[in-house]
């Protein structure tokens, strides 16, 4: 079997007279997007748009829910109980929702955001809730998460196929965990490097971890991140040396198990 | 034909820790509820037990989305542009469709809240650009307004039908419109004064106008407040003098021309 | 020396249209009042008003900052870093001053809220930062928390006087921190059994824990919750308990050490 | 007397993860800042870091309140009453008056935002509001404001300063007021074009208006704007045009009238 690949990166993160990321160029490398939803980043106006680009480029279009925190970006951990967490899914996932089903876009995965991402690779009724919510909504969208955590078991058990993520860019620990943000060297930035990762991760299953030691890696999907200046850059390096490499890009869905 | 009336409500006003109407009590008595989608009140959880409370009871759902202002409750106005309004409609519509949706209720109606509901009353490009937003999310959805008015010409335009909506509390100026709140008189508060007046408009198309004169009236629904002390006991009389009357309260997609 | 206790409540979490609490009665009854500042609870409006009547009734006003979660009323605990803690909370002491200034009544001291209270009982990082915040706007404003705790040592490191807390209504583990809400037995809320401990505590320096074991406080100001239908009974029936054992209820500054 | 003008510039507009406009090369250049304070843009830690640059340039510091309405960037009117005003004016200068003081940084003037701005030069009982929060924190604070409008009589009312400003790169009505945003030659881009207007508005009190006429302007202050790409650059240009035709620079204090 032809070997292939999903790369995913966040969109639609701009609010109001605030610009951030680069999403038209990126939306040429990439095969999804997940888009905010107006808690953590986004607000209505960036929403329709980005969901519209996401249509006119046929990049498969996710959901990106956070937590209810702006000025943080999600990216600082809230204690909600599941049942908050199982609401406020629904309403952002439904908000990113109708401007799909205005546009004529389909909605196909959903992603965590930030700091809620992580807790749901750990916390099991968090994810169940998270899950649940999404299933209850609509049972053919693709949860997106970390491989073998707390998020995967959910989505296994509310019939939701799956997609293991990698990312492109950020440091891992030897037990396969993402480095923290603290650390200096947290972020690989330099294209080449990236690029020669995502080859190993997408090809060989492996990453070099922060310690020289190999981590085993089997993504659906390859994140790119968005909102550095060299973004676009970036993108077109992991595309570029993925051509070379015979691995093709494609939608999710082709890539989960059904 | 037998005379029949919807009668319509706002709902799932509450806040987080603030709670404010009478929701469960009203719902036994009122046909349609309007069920705020978190911008000038609600929030998911209350979104999602509201939307589960109108299954339960047969309640015919509606959305009302309102101006993003909540310490102001929606009823100051903000001067935003057609564009924004779409995306605002669509979102907040959107939301608690997700609701309705894993709830298994079906949406059945949209209406406007507080200073937006005038404002769309009046100006022709806002209550366009709100019309296409619930006509591009599902164009079965009912638009609910004032009689003859901007937003009943935007519904027929986007191809929406439209129900005409009087007030059973409110006072009317001379001309139809709806007496400013900063009036002392602003509220009929009597239960037996209200119910008089809601068979007036029901069975006779009329109401007294502040002035003593009549307005002629053939609404579709009439709208209870519910954020009152006596709203349950003023909703219990209105209905008893309707049963007496041989009115019947029926959902709003029965009285509203096809 | 004569026995004299302060008592303290949370005033001013009423929110635009939403009304929480029974500030004016409770101001007959306490010496000391913690004032929302629009972050957990609270608004401009509310603000004004409350400090107006606590100037009005001679209360000792505070300042009550919390976590930047409405619609959570300050409850679910939010991971800032201290950085941001040191700036949030010069934000909202600042602006609740700028009412104080206004109204010509003295900012005394300033109390943290709900989850936040309890993190920097024992995050020594976020209490040095809290209380620097504090000290930088005004180094006579005197600290309110749990005995024995890390924002007692932040405050005594940043030169702030600082006031131990005891609960009237809250039920104690046998260590001498607060049973959680969760458990059904977390609220005393009988009057005659919350005076009784009122009692104890300010004459006794005893409680009885959850598991019927004495616990020992010398608390400096006592917490009437203001958010509960009863709260003036039962505040009138502390006051009353009071005067009777002879015990004065004087301001915070009369009770804390120099 | 020698001839001597203030430049001022808006500033800490950035919030959280977004950052807008290029505070520390503009503050090279001006004479005053005006400091978002968290309502249209700004939050906390921008507004430490902001009023700590102010301190370190030297420059004037100012708040900048303007309407809670952070996607809309306070550039869309919001209809408040006058006591919400004076309440929202309060909590928002307060809240940066905190800053400065922590700082020891001298509060010095406050400039409506955006809408606002624009509205206080109209509205007389909003403009009262408005000048009556600011006298009663601080009476030697300096309002800021279009020449001979209703904010300039309500700070007189309210025994405030008042400067009169001019804009350097907004084009102008014939009629003294600004063109509006609408029109495609609403803004003054060419650095050398705008140092010629400043310098005629400095020197002259002229301004050539959007008919090719005259409009006199004698302003105390003149507005560089931040948040375009070219703002250092501009701004760079007019203190050279400045100091070449002998004009000072001076703090806002010093040219407003007693």
């Amino acid at each position: 079997m032809e070997r292939a690949i999903d790369l995913n990166s966040d969109m639609g993160e701009s609010f109001g007279r605030y610009t951030l990321g680069m999403d038209e160029s990126l939306l040429d490398h990439v095969s999804s997007a997940n888009v905010a939803c107006g808690y953590h980043a986004g607000d209505p106006t960036v929403m329709r748009r980005t969901v519209e680009l996401c249509g006119a480029k046929g990049v498969g279009l996710g959901a990106h829910p956070g937590y209810l925190d702006l000025v943080g970006f999600g990216r600082r951990e809230l204690r909600i109980a599941p049942d908050q967490l199982y609401a406020e899914t629904l309403y952002q996932v439904g908000a990113l929702g109708a401007f799909a089903r205005a546009a004529g876009v389909e909605l196909r995965h959903v992603k965590a955001h930030g700091a809620l991402y992580n807790v749901l690779a750990r916390d099991e009724a968090l994810a169940v809730a998270f899950a649940s919510a999404v299933a209850a909504l609509n049972d053919r969208l693709i949860l997106v998460g970390l491989p073998g955590c707390a998020m995967e078991r959910a989505a296994g058990s509310a019939g939701l196929r799956y997609a293991r993520e990698a990312f492109a860019d950020r440091a891992y620990n030897p037990d396969g965990t993402l480095a923290s943000r603290a650390r200096p060297d947290a972020l690989v930035t330099d294209p080449r490097e990236v690029a020669a990762r995502v080859i190993r991760m997408a090809r060989d299953g492996r990453v070099t971890a922060i310690d020289g030691s190999d981590v085993e890696l089997t993504p659906d999907t390859i994140c790119l991140h968005g909102d550095t200046p060299g973004a676009a850059v970036l993108a077109q390096a992991v595309r570029g040396a993925l051509a070379e490499t015979g691995i093709a890009v494609v939608p999710l869905s082709t890539v989960v198990r059904q």
